[in-house]
């Protein structure tokens, strides 16, 4: 079965060559090998795969690469980013002012930060399906899956020795368990400027033409030495070309293409657009506090970044699954898998009526959406720590495969760890979150409903946010410290204001989520999992699984495409262009747009040393979503060409449905890197490092 | 009443500057000189407005300035391409090649180019009105105001020794005698190479951002002498920014932004999506034919790329139509305008049934389409001649009041010298634009349609085509000479296969014409008139008249706009994007998309000479459609800032709604043309000279 693609009337209209992108975000012990051999006449063997495999690394919050003998890790700017924050100092702005290390010995340690390189993966469908009892509803049914994988993951944790993750694939088709190496000692090498890194900020975001160096350069420490890993993916020394095939490993985050077309006609019509809302209600919230103080206006501003950054991503993706037509491949490929569950009395009992058991989950869905997104912390860090602390000790006392999951065994030690961390917290903005919620609350459910009241207890919002925050203790680590520890009777001794708030929102929040498993996520995991059996039956092991934030390798050739502006994309980008986006700004004389185009000085004075016409960026029809940040881009021979940062606007509907025409993903150039590193950030040493062969 | 705008999502998510652009394409006698003042505090007084209307030339299919005191006239190359053409040798290409005059003394003179001055406009309504006699029906009203017009015109021309043209303004609620002084000794002084004048060819086309060096020079000579001009536009010595107040003065082609919402609903579903098949037919026809031979490709060139640019344009108005929430304003003033009639007796009687009948005919448009549309000579220009000359004795029996109009006696001249002028054709092209247009005809009338039996008496389109081409001589001047000379004898006496087919057509092109002016047309020229009366009465004259090829005058900012791409556009483009666009494709040799984005090699050879920084193309806020190309565009000092010649992809839509979010106009910088003119076309006293105030 193969997708269809939308319309292109302007790609045809241009008569523009056959547009050539390649769908699926491959596990590697599923690749569509004689595929790739007959369209591309490549297939890469076992060495070749297993040198990608253990090259890419697990980078907290996206994927990352070794690209030297040495342990040197490359991943974006913006992954790295909070890292980079870490090891700044009141002194030395990193983020602001970029940094490189003056040799090895002055490489920075960078506490917490851990990357992890997949060793091997297993698989254990049969032991996971095993452990359902006969006659289980959907929601036991879940339960049962759920406890069986985290006893699996324990014992093969404590018989290794390395770190264990379950992964479900094919909505619960397929139970896994990834087996990762740790690296626990992380050193930051060199980064550029925030501001060429995110050239053109949140509006250029998720667009392309691009200018961003978004890259920064770690090294893995193995006792105190650099490591030496098994594979590394080496910087080409062939120059990439369009139509040149490359190859993407990396952890896409999720995908929902496998979904029902009710399932996405529900996120098109309801759950997106509720989302925007709310994060419309936050914006305007934040902005308002922005615009008090100088110094509001510095804190708020990563929250306004990351709420713009989702809502253009919603609002791209709805706009791609609004587009004509969007839904057609979906309804080809749902009707012939209808045809042949039909077709088949043994696929008919199993999952004849998984679609409308299906459309029964996504009515419910609809029903408790506002509850199950209102009886919540809002993103207020102060109220999700109160939650937690409020819970431990209840959810302690019951035998791990009962308890909510942040508190099972396999995640216990990470919540605890979570509780006592030194982040950074601003009350103020926490204020904002929890009133805007609790104002949210008060308009989708009415004064009337038991958790506003609750919650209000007769107050306004801004009086009650403005009650929990005055005079709470919870940002202090120690406090929570102390609360962890000190158990029940900590707790109950407590007056803190945060806790007293918690302690009204945990009912409520056990309550909507207890629902939403029962009536909702039970029954599309098992009726997802049937529709996969039923899909692996009919069709085999043709397709690859939605994404889930483990490894997968996709490919497709760097390669235009026609733009929602009209016109072509040009396949590469250079530094010329950064400097024209720059001066057609106005320049930092200018600082246009809050000086979203503006140059840090260096890059200005240094700018007739560049050779201009190096590629900059790039885009590629290789299948990609959020997780690919960071990824290694590689060609035929499995060399470094690139480090994927974003995909554009046009193809961001490809997170529910995969559109060849306007699917492209975006990388650093690799030449970017390194004549930048040379010339700019006085960090030749590196370069001259990431060219040793 | 204010049109509303379209929703902005992207915009208020990057709380973007608020959007500013300008609705308006203004005559000169009814500017709207109090919102100006209100809005940018700047009020143009008479001698300032005086300068820009005989500082702004009619120049064919488009617009020119005069921007030197010695009659240096600037236009697009676009504009001026065929007659640059027509200086060209076999040896001296300068359409490929460019042109820089090595002095005054080598100007090349163009044969057959004249440009015109607006030197005054008259309203001439009441007398049009008189003409119409009591009780007319629509179509006859119709016919009385042409010929009442057409008397108008002859006797205003014998009396004041100028060009006059009528204009019929507000749907014809103005009627308007326009006079022109034509100046008939024009030459070339220099132009760019096409390969820079249009950079990126037809997928750049409608696009931003963009890197166009879309000018060419000539100057005006009297008499054998440089002309000297009663007023010039400068070029400005101050440098243009982002949000400075720009004004563009031409002649705006054509725009539907009164039609009703029945008129606009029928372009949407059925005009625009006719034409568009219509369009993709020819494209496919003309392209099979192009690979038949090098010659082949060669001389469809032309015709496919125009193709493209219409198909492109529809298909950008389309998407512009087809936008959620696009009528809503057209809905609002047609309420508003529906409320006003109803409540006065006077207007109620003359125009309350218009729309009524207006929706009848857009009715019979629906219905009378197909005919009207193909029972035509498809555009070739041997079946157009064939059809004039057949028709040329029996129409010259007649008084020129009952002719059609390319034969009445305001027009009969310049028919007579088209018919007789010695453009080249090329037969075989010719050939599939009748087959294809005979291939139409059959598939949509049918094959029993009396039309498609006359045409094709029992041949394939194939054959007939073939018929009518072989051994005609339609396409030898001197025989059509001959023909228009020797009168109905001559005709008669000829078996020329192209006449012989033009008989054919004949008789069903002029019943479907006369179909289309008794029961649409007329319809609505009447009605049209009558709301636009009714308009005038309930909101004054506050509002600006349709675009008609005539005289206007916009405003507005330097200012970006949110792209279709996601993303801000930068309101400058620079040399640097020139470079970076042309190297992003792989340069020269790539020659990516056969060659769009290639340079010239004088270009790379000289980037060295270049300050790259230079502003090169801009966008701004004024009003404008195809027509404008040329226009000049200046700032408040009424000096010269820049050569408009497009407008943006995501604003075409602005053909029938105006949205001030999107609509954009490009325009090439002064700045751009003379640096180009120093530093790579030898042209230093060509820019000396543009830079003298």
């Amino acid at each position: 079965m193969h997708l269809r693609a939308a319309l292109l009337p302007l790609a045809l209209l241009l008569g523009a060559s056959p547009v050539r992108a390649d769908e699926g975000m491959w596990t590697f012990d599923n690749l569509p090998l004689a595929a790739l051999k007959a369209k591309y006449g490549f297939e890469p063997d076992a060495a070749w795969l297993k040198r990608l495999q253990l090259g890419t690394l697990k980078f907290p919050g996206g994927t990352g690469a070794f690209v030297s003998a040495d342990g040197l890790v490359i991943t974006n700017h913006h992954v790295g980013r909070s890292w980079i924050q870490q090891v700044s100092t009141g002194k030395a702005d990193l983020i602001r002012d970029g940094f490189t290390a003056p040799g090895r010995a002055g490489e920075l340690k960078v506490p917490g930060l851990e990357v992890m390189m997949l060793v091997a993966a297993d698989d254990v469908t049969a032991q996971v399906d095993a452990a359902v009892p006969a006659g289980a509803s959907d929601g036991e049914a879940l339960k049962a899956r759920r406890n069986a994988l985290s006893a699996l993951r324990l014992a093969r944790e404590q018989a290794t020795g390395l770190v264990c993750e379950p992964v479900v694939l094919y909505q619960g088709g397929e139970y896994w368990l990834y087996r990762y190496r740790k690296f626990r000692d992380v050193r930051l090498v060199a980064a550029p400027e925030v501001q060429v890194a995110s050239f053109g900020g949140d509006a250029d975001n998720y667009t392309y033409p691009r200018w961003n160096l978004d890259f920064s350069l770690f090294r893995v420490y193995d006792q105190d030495r650099p490591y030496h890993p098994e594979a590394f993916l080496p910087f080409t020394a062939q120059p990439l070309r369009a139509g040149d095939l490359t190859f993407i490993s990396g952890h896409p985050g999720m995908t929902g293409r496998k979904e029902t077309l009710a399932q996405m006609r529900y996120m098109r019509e309801v759950a997106i657009p509720f989302r925007l809302r709310t994060l419309a209600r936050l914006r305007k919230a934040l902005t308002a506090y922005g615009g008090t103080s100088a110094e509001a206006r510095r804190v708020s501003s990563d929250s306004i970044y990351a709420v713009d950054n989702s809502r253009k991503r919603l609002e791209a993706q709805l706009a791609g699954l609004a587009k004509a037509g969007a839904f057609e491949s979906v309804e080809a490929q749902e009707g012939a898998l209808k045809a042949a569950v039909a077709a088949d009395p043994e696929l008919k009992a199993r999952a004849g009526d998984s679609w409308a058991r299906i459309d029964g989950a996504v009515a419910e869905e609809r029903r408790l959406l506002p509850e199950y997104a209102l009886e919540e912390t809002w993103g207020s860090a102060l109220l999700g720590f109160a939650l937690t602390l409020t819970r431990l000790p209840a959810e302690l006392a019951k035998p791990s495969s009962l308890r909510l999951s942040d508190f099972k065994e396999g995640t216990l030690a990470a919540t605890r760890d979570r509780l006592t961390n030194s982040r950074t917290i601003v009350p103020s903005l926490d204020a904002v979150r929890i009133r805007t919620g609790l104002e949210e609350a008060l308009e989708l459910l009415g004064p009337a409903h038991p958790f506003v009241q609750a919650m209000l207890g007769g107050r306004t919002p801004a009086d009650a946010a403005q009650a929990a925050i005055a005079g709470t203790r919870i940002q202090d680590p120690a406090y929570r410290r102390e609360l962890m520890e000190g158990g029940q009777a900590a707790l109950d001794a407590s007056q803190d204001p945060m806790l007293v708030l918690a302690r009204k929102l945990d009912p409520f929040n056990r309550a909507s989520r207890r629902q939403w498993e029962d009536r909702v996520q039970g029954v599309l995991a098992e009726q997802g999992a049937r529709l996969a059996e039923a899909r692996f039956k009919a069709f085999g092991k043709s397709q690859y699984p939605d994404a889930t934030s483990t490894l997968r390798l996709s490919f497709g050739p760097v390669a235009t495409y026609a733009t929602g502006s009209g016109t072509l994309a040009q396949p590469f980008t250079t530094f010329l262009g950064l400097y024209d986006r720059h001066a057609g700004w106005g320049g930092n004389a200018a600082a246009a747009e809050g000086g979203l185009w503006t140059l840090p000085q260096r890059w200005l004075d240094r700018q007739d040393r560049l050779d201009l016409r190096t590629p900059f960026n790039f885009i590629y029809g290789c299948d990609t979503v959020g997780g690919n940040s960071g990824s290694p881009v590689v060609n035929l021979r499995g060399e470094f060409v690139g480090i994927n940062f974003d995909s554009v606007y046009e193809g961001q509907g490809g997170y529910y449905i995969y559109d060849p025409a306007t699917k492209r993903a975006v990388a650093v150039d690799a030449r970017a890197i390194l004549e930048s590193l040379r010339k700019v950030m006085d960090a030749q040493w590196v370069a001259d490092e990431l060219s040793r062969p």
